[in-house]
C-alpha cells in the first residue's frame, strides 16, 4: 500500500509543480508582462493548463485512488486526508466533459467583454443574456459533480468546503440584524474619520515603511516578494510567495492596509507545511479561511491601538511634514474611517459585510428561482437602500459594479464575509489565551499571534473543512456574534 | 499533406510554448527569485523539462515526420525548411538514451561544483577528472547523433549549424595572423584609453540614459523589458524579449555597452517572423549569427564616431559634473580602450578574439587526442603568452577561469568569434549599400540599418545555415579579413 500512496503523491507533486508555474505566469502577467505580449501569454497559459489537466486526469491516478480507497482502513489519518482531497480534485477534473469545459471557457471570455461594455454604458440589458447563460452553466456543472439538486451549495462548497447556502443564510441574517443598526448609528454620528487629509506621501518612503511593517509582523522576504501591480494580490506558496500593492501619494493608508491584507494571505501560504504543498496536508482550506487570515492582520491587528502605539512614531518619523497637522486622535480615526458607499471595493470594514450580504441574498434567489435575471437591477437597488441606506443612480453603481458573475463565479462573495466572521472569532479566542496581545503589539512583538496561527490554522493544511476548523480551534461553531462584537468594540468608542 | 504538416506544426507549437515558459522561469530565477526558493525552482524547471521532452518525443511526431519526408517533393520550400529542422530536433530528443541524458545531467551538476572548488583553490588537479568525463560524454553524444567519427564537428554544429572544425580552424589561423601584430602594436603605443576616470555616475541616471539609447536604436519596449541581474543576458522571443544589465556607479560604460550588446540579441529575437516561433521559419540560426547581431550594435555601431556625435551631448547633459574634466577625445578613447588581460570576460573587442582562438585551438587538440587533459594548464599558459603576451600566475587566471567546460559545453566558444567576423563582414557590406551610415547615426537615425538587418538576417529565420547566410547576404564566404580591417580602421587612428 505504501507504494501506491507514494505513486499517487508523486503524480500529485508533478501536477502541483506545473500548477505553481502557471500561477507564476499569472503573477508575471500582472507585474511584468510587456504590453504587447498578452496574446502570447494567453497561449502559454492555455498550453500549461492543458499539460496540468493531462497529469491530473491520468487514468493511473484513477486506478491508484480506487485501489487506495478499497484498502483505506490500513491508511493513517493523514493519508486518508490526502486520499479524500485527491479524489475530490480528480473527480472535478474528470467528471466535466471536455465539451462543457470548452463552452464554459469561451463563455467566460465572452462574458467578460459583455460585462465591460454593459458597465461602461450602464446598460444592464446587454449583460442579462450573459447572466442567464452563466447561471445555466453553473447548474449544469453542479449536476456533473453530483450537486444537481442543490447547485448553489455546490458553488459555495467550491470556495469553502463543507459550507452550505442554508448555513451561510442563517449566519448572514444574524449578522445583518446586528450590523444594520450599527452602520446607521455610525453614519448619523457627528464624528467623521478623514483619510483624505493624508496627502503628499512620497511613494519610495511609503514602500520603505510598509516593508518594515510587513516584515515586522512576520512576512519572510527570503521566501517571498513585494511588487507593484494595478490590483493588489498574493500568489504562490511555500518558499515563493509574491504579493503586490499599488501606491498613491495621496492615499498612503490604501497601500499600507492592502499590503497588510496580502501579508495575511502570504503568512498563511508561507506557514503551510513544507514539502506537502502537493497534498491536502500542505494546502489551504479554502477562500473563507484564507480571508480570515488576511482580515485578521489587516483589521483586528493593524487597526488596533496597540499596533499604532508601536508604529505611529515610526510613521511620523518617515513623514514628519505630512503628519505635522494631524493629531494622534485624528490619525487613528482616519485609520478607522467609516462611510457607507455604493461600491463594494471602496467600502470600510464595517459596511463591507453588508455588501456581501446583499450579493449572497441575490445569488440565493437567482439559484432557487425566486428572482428572475430581468428583475435583478430593481432587487439590487432595493436591497442597497435597505442595507446601506444608499440607492444607486444607475446600474454601474449597482448590479454592474463587480466582474465576478461575468465569469460564472457565483458563491465566491460569501467567502469574504465568512473570513471576516472567522477572523473576529479567532481574535477573541486568541485574547482569551493571551489577554496582553495588544501590549505585545505595542512593543512591536507579533510572534505570539503568528505562532498561534501557525499551529492552529496554517500548520493544519486541509485536515479540517472551514466550519470544523473554527470549532476545533475555538470550541464553538462559526458565529457572526464575534464580528458584531468586534465592530462594536472598535467603532463604538470612536463614533458613538 | 497539408493536414500532416499542420498537425506537425501544431505539435511543435505546444512544445515551443512550454519551452518559452521554461525560459521565463530561467529569467525569473536570475531577476526575481526569493533567495530561499532555489530548490523549488529547480523542481519546477525539471518538471517543465520533462513535459516538454514528452511533447517533443511524441511518437506521432515521428510518424508525421516520416510521412512528410516520403512526400517531401510536394512541399513548398518553406515547408521543407520546417521539416528539415523538425527532424533534426526530433532526432536530438529521441536518439539520446534516457540513461545517457540522466548521466549527463548529473555530471553537469557535479562538474559545476568541482569547477567552482578547483577555481577557488586554483587547483587544476581537482578539475581534471571532470574534464576527462565530460570529454568522454561529449564523444558518446556525438556518436548517438551520427557524428561518431568527428565529435568536435558535432559540438560546433550544435551551436553553429553547418560549421566544422576545419572551417573554423582555417578562419581562426588567418585571424590570428592578422590580429597578434595589431595587438602588439596597440599594447606598445603610448596612447591609453582610460575608462577608470569615469566615476560617480548615479545608477538611476545611467538607467535613464541606456533606456534612451536602446529604445533609439530600435528595441521595442512594448514587446520587451530591461531588468537587473548579476550577469547580463537576453531571453525570450517575439513579443516578450527580456534583457538584463547590472549597474556600477564607477563603471558606466560597462552597463551601457552590455545593454547595447543585449539589445542586439533582443532586436534579432524581436525581428524573427511572428507566428512562426515554433518552426525554423521564426527561429534564430544559431549562436554565431546571434552574436553577430549583438556585436554589430555593440561594436561597429556603438563605438563609432557617428554614434557618439549624436549621443555624447546627451551623455554630458545627464552627467555634466562627472564628465566636466573629460575631453571629447578622451571620452572616445575610453569607449575604445584596449588593454590585454588574462581574463576573457574583461577583454576589449580587439583582444577578445585571441581569447577565443586560444580556447578553440585547445578544444580541437583535446578532441583529436593530441593534447592530454593533464597537459592542459601548460598548453594554456604557453598559448596565452604567445597570443596575448601574458602568462597566468595560476590556473585561476588561466584554464580555470571559464565555467563552460564544467558542463560539457565544448564548441561553444568559437561562436563568439564567428559572430565578430560576421558582424564586421555585414558592416562593410552595409556601408557599401549605404555609405552615409555613420551620418545616419550622427543624426540619431538607426532605421536603415535595423531595416536592412530585419530583411537580411532576422526575417529569414533558419532558412540558411551560418555560412550560407553570410554568403547570401554579402555575396562572399565568411572571412576574417573584414574583422581585421574593421579593427585596424577603428583602432589604428586612435593608437598607432
Amino acid at each position: 500500500m505504501g507504494s501506491d500512496f507514494e505513486l499517487l503523491t508523486a503524480k500529485l507533486k508533478r501536477a502541483q509543480l506545473l500548477g505553481s508555474v502557471s500561477e507564476l505566469l499569472g503573477w508575471d502577467e500582472q507585474v511584468n508582462l510587456p504590453p504587447d505580449s498578452a496574446d502570447q501569454r494567453a497561449e502559454q497559459r492555455s498550453v500549461m493548463a492543458e499539460s496540468q489537466h493531462a497529469l491530473l486526469c491520468d487514468p493511473e491516478v484513477g486506478q491508484l485512488l480506487a485501489r487506495l480507497e478499497k484498502n483505506a482502513s490500513i491508511l493513517s489519518d493523514d493519508e486518508r486526508v490526502v486520499l479524500h482531497w485527491a479524489r475530490r480534485d480528480y473527480d472535478r477534473e474528470t467528471k466535466l466533459p471536455a465539451e462543457f469545459v470548452r463552452e464554459k471557457a469561451a463563455q467566460g471570455s465572452r462574458g467578460y467583454h459583455a460585462w465591460a461594455e454593459a458597465r461602461a454604458a450602464a446598460d444592464f440589458a446587454r449583460y442579462a443574456p450573459v447572466l442567464e447563460k452563466n447561471l445555466e452553466l453553473a447548474k449544469r456543472e453542479a449536476a456533473y459533480l453530483n450537486f444537481g439538486d442543490r447547485p448553489y451549495d455546490y458553488m459555495i462548497d467550491r470556495h469553502d468546503p463543507g459550507m452550505t447556502a442554508s448555513t451561510v443564510s442563517r449566519l448572514f441574517s444574524e449578522l445583518r440584524e446586528g450590523l444594520v443598526p450599527l452602520v446607521r448609528s455610525i453614519t448619523q454620528s457627528a464624528v467623521k474619520g478623514r483619510a483624505d487629509r493624508l496627502r503628499g506621501f512620497p511613494v519610495k518612503k511609503q514602500e520603505a515603511f510598509l516593508r518594515e511593517v510587513t516584515a515586522r509582523i512576520g512576512f519572510d522576504y527570503r521566501r517571498g516578494r513585494l511588487d507593484v501591480s494595478l490590483h493588489p494580490f498574493c500568489s504562490g506558496t511555500g518558499s515563493d510567495v509574491r504579493m503586490t500593492t499599488r501606491f498613491d501619494a495621496d492615499n498612503p493608508l490604501d497601500s499600507l492596509f492592502s499590503s497588510i491584507h496580502e501579508t495575511g494571505h502570504g503568512l498563511y501560504e508561507q506557514g503551510l507545511p513544507r514539502d506537502q504543498h502537493h497534498t491536502a496536508l500542505g494546502q489551504s482550506v479554502g477562500m473563507g479561511v484564507h480571508e480570515s487570515q488576511s482580515r485578521l492582520w489587516e483589521n483586528q491587528v493593524a487597526r488596533s491601538r496597540g499596533f499604532w502605539t508601536f508604529f505611529a512614531p515610526k510613521f511620523r518619523e518617515q513623514f514628519p511634514e505630512q503628519l505635522k497637522e494631524i493629531s494622534s486622535a485624528d490619525l487613528y480615526l482616519a485609520i478607522n474611517a467609516v462611510e457607507p458607499t455604493l461600491i463594494r471595493v471602496d467600502a470600510d470594514e464595517v459596511t463591507y459585510n453588508l455588501h456581501i450580504v446583499l450579493r449572497f441574498e441575490i445569488e440565493q434567489k437567482l439559484f432557487d428561482g425566486t428572482l428572475a435575471i430581468r428583475d435583478l437591477p430593481a432587487a439590487w437597488n432595493t436591497a442597497s437602500e435597505a442595507l446601506l441606506g444608499l440607492r444607486p443612480k444607475n446600474d454601474r453603481e449597482g448590479v454592474l459594479q463587480d466582474v465576478h458573475w461575468s465569469d460564472g463565479a457565483f458563491g465566491y462573495f460569501p467567502s469574504y464575509c465568512i473570513g471576516n466572521m472567522m477572523a473576529a472569532q479567532l481574535w477573541y479566542h486568541a485574547l482569551e489565551l493571551r489577554p496582553q496581545l495588544e501590549e505585545d503589539f505595542a512593543a512591536g512583538d507579533f510572534n505570539w499571534l503568528l505562532g498561534w496561527l501557525r499551529t492552529e490554522v496554517h500548520g493544519r493544511g486541509k485536515r479540517f473543512e472551514t466550519g470544523p476548523l473554527v470549532e476545533k480551534i475555538t470550541g464553538q461553531a462559526l458565529s457572526p456574534q464575534y464580528l458584531i462584537r468586534y465592530l462594536k468594540d472598535r467603532y463604538g468608542p470612536l463614533y458613538l
